[in-house]
């Protein structure tokens, strides 16, 4: 590891003894509690409440907002493992004294924020950019905050505590990226999948990675439920993102896309919203870059869910004063298809500090704003269609102005969703009119049938 | 566009006037005739000799090779479209003259080179590191080539020329690429993919990028026949690794490698070989390092083919004295799957220049290598595995020696192969004896049931 490359900066692979920034868990409830991130614990003891990770601020206010943005800017895409990673660039923040060895990276981070320029043309809007998460090692965000997660428990057991296996539940990526992980880190891993609604893209690939598979008859909150009994058994880690360090590595998705535009904040950042965790990590990654300095106001938030899973929608209906969990019924959506999510009531919060907005798809309305980016060159899986038919609903109804600057969060790769694809341009997908439909023609090995099929489609496409 | 980001370097946004440097078609059978890149014209007129595009080499020699480490260096860490491309950072040595606003960026390049440490291990090597090609936009490493011929087809029609459509043949992640991007630039695609020899993941991709996608009764040969003869029409660009402008942009994988490297030649790459544009390609890009100076010595290639589609190896066999083109078998490795490679002449002048070995992989060898390095991290296509196997063989048989530092090069995401990997831990391969299957365990939702699977798992696994 050359550590030449962090000239202008501390050096990153300072040991723990050494290293001035710190971190802990606290009560998010406010009980005062303290606990180490090392410690094998979920919940407040005293209270019962979530836990977050809370940074020693003081120390890390040592630098300036242009000091850290700066620093943070010398190491984009440096090319040294870990430190190539986006989450590892910006350790200090993440999981400062975790010891450099420990590190399980797979590259993470660092992914495009590409301009749409034909959307934000139709939609009629400023600028539109899509942050494209899924173009990643397991395809989809839950990279992020992995890395953190896998590698606070390598340092554990680094430490001499005894962890036998990592365990989540998962409606398809969380699974991916906890199986690749642990694959890379030595690990092993237990992952609850409910059976028959994760796509066998997202069911293989913790089988590949050689984790433990377990596909339960019911569905996600269901498998959530028996997690959190296993994790009673601490030798048992949870990896659900009930755990808050996950959370840590997600949140810098907010200081990438920063990066990216210059630190200049964009209006609206438009996510999807499942478990919540992502909502959560987004929000704190831009409280702490306003906190310290590094931008100078706070975007607002749009969280989009399934109209088929959607309580926290519910929720907003009545201003959060009152919260039921739902049944939450199929959807196209099957990452964000959560009835119960985990991190409701971080979520509440992150939306009131963000003057948030909750908005809901139908299948139609999700399917069919993902094919329409499609059309100009992205490749969106369904819940990055339900943010960008959220978009279009908030668009229409003027609460997003066409002057508005907008980053619409991609959070998986639609190569995890060949089925939905395939099911939408073949017309089979149940209530869904799929108006942008595009089917293969079938033809003989023969230049003048293919000569032909080009003329029909020559009149047609007007090419 | 920033153009501050490149004060250590040539303003990239330069117009084609004030740009000095420069490129052109040459024919490789060295009749010394020379056309534009903005010509549409794919074989030499005069002699039917492939084409090249050739750069004008003493104006890049103004800079010393370390300037121009220097300068591909500080151009990592830019964040701004389209230069935050790993192609286009490199825009001096890959088409110089292009103007900026004809760029058709997806991002692409700037993937991971992950150290692979287990595999490495296993197989007694001191270094091993693989390099992430798939982890991109479509999933491949055909992103690289096609930014490059679309955005030299968008100059074309910015400059007047007549281009209805561009068209390709392929085994699926060409058309992938062509489709996505032409959809983002606004120009028609076709694809001819030969029907059921593609999977269903790669064939959806153009449909949802809105290319024409004829699906013909044929293998890739029989596709890239009739492809041939359509691109006699001029209006009809070809997209085919026949034509060089794709080259172009995928010989920058190879100074991405050493600058992850820190520009520190390995012993071995190995990559795997069906159409050869890729080998032409990475050979290109390390040979015009050398010639300029970046590095000093030259890597030894190692091309992996399928056994059932194996022209190149049994070319190889005899010294390349006599080539014939073969019927490709099916193969898992469908990218691959070609009997009568397009780039056949280019590639052996590349293997004679990097003293290069061609080994071939059966499919039991392939599916077995792709799932062993899935077991430490990785989710490998069949065409990496196949270049995995050919690494085992190698190393088994002594030509590559424990003290040499290898990379391999993944050229797609596992993603794109989801049935060749469920069928792997399905134990339904033909021919493939799957020594690291994992199956899932089916349970009913209950405690009890899950804590029992955990504790046999245990037992047999070790946790």
């Amino acid at each position: 590891m050359d550590s030449t490359v962090f000239a202008s900066g501390p050096d990153l692979a300072v040991s723990r003894a050494r290293q001035p920034y710190d971190s802990w868990l606290h009560c998010i409830r406010g009980c005062g509690r303290r606990y180490s991130i090392y410690d094998v614990v979920y919940r407040c003891p005293e209270c019962g409440g979530l836990l977050d990770v809370e940074h020693d601020l003081e120390v890390l206010r040592h630098r300036t907002g242009h000091e850290w943005r700066t620093l943070f800017d010398s190491r984009t895409r440096v090319v040294e493992q870990p430190y190539d990673s986006g989450v590892w660039s910006k350790k200090e923040w993440v999981s400062p004294k975790l010891e450099p060895e420990n590190l399980a990276s797979l590259g993470e981070g660092n992914t495009p924020l590409l301009r749409a320029k034909q959307l934000e043309e139709e939609a009629g809007l400023s600028r539109l950019w899509i942050k494209l998460c899924g173009n990643s090692h397991t395809g989809s965000f839950k990279d992020l905050g992995m890395t953190v997660l896998v590698s606070v428990v390598k340092q554990m057991i680094s430490d001499g505590r005894e962890i036998r296996a990592v365990v989540c539940a998962s409606t398809g990526d969380t699974s991916a990226a906890l199986g690749a992980y642990c694959a890379m880190a030595g690990i092993p891993a237990i992952v609850l999948l409910p059976r028959d609604k994760v796509s066998a893209a997202q069911m293989v690939q913790p089988m590949a990675n050689g984790a433990l598979v377990l596909a339960l008859d019911t569905d996600f909150d269901g498998c959530m439920t028996i997690v959190k009994e296993l994790a009673a058994n601490p030798t048992i880690y949870l990896a659900n993102s009930l755990n808050p360090l996950r959370i840590e590595g997600q949140k810098t998705v907010g200081i990438e896309i920063m990066q990216q535009l210059h630190w200049e904040v964009p209006d609206w950042i438009v996510i999807p919203a499942g478990n919540l965790g992502n909502v959560c990590a987004l929000g704190k990654g831009l409280s702490m870059m306003k906190e310290l300095g590094l931008i100078d106001r706070l975007p607002r938030l749009a969280c989009a869910q399934a109209e088929r899973a959607n309580p926290l929608y519910l929720s907003y209906l009545n201003d959060f004063q009152e919260y039921h969990p739902v049944k939450a019924r199929r959807t196209l959506a099957s990452a964000i298809q959560i009835g119960d999510p985990v991190s409701y009531e971080r979520a509440v919060n992150t939306l009131r500090q963000f003057d948030g907005v909750v908005e809901q798809a139908s299948e139609d309305e999700l399917a069919n704003a993902a094919a329409r980016a499609d059309r100009t060159g992205f490749y969106c899986c369904p819940q990055t269609g339900a943010a960008l038919a959220v978009l279009f609903k908030l668009v229409g109804r003027g609460e997003i102005e066409p002057a508005d600057k907008v980053v619409v969060i991609s959070t998986a790769h639609g190569l995890k969703f060949t089925p939905f694809k395939a099911g939408y341009h073949e017309g089979r997908l149940e209530d869904v009119d799929a108006l942008h439909a595009n089917r293969p023609v079938d033809l003989p090995p023969d230049f003048a049938a293919v000569e032909g099929a080009i003329s029909r489609a020559v009149e047609r496409l007007g090419m």
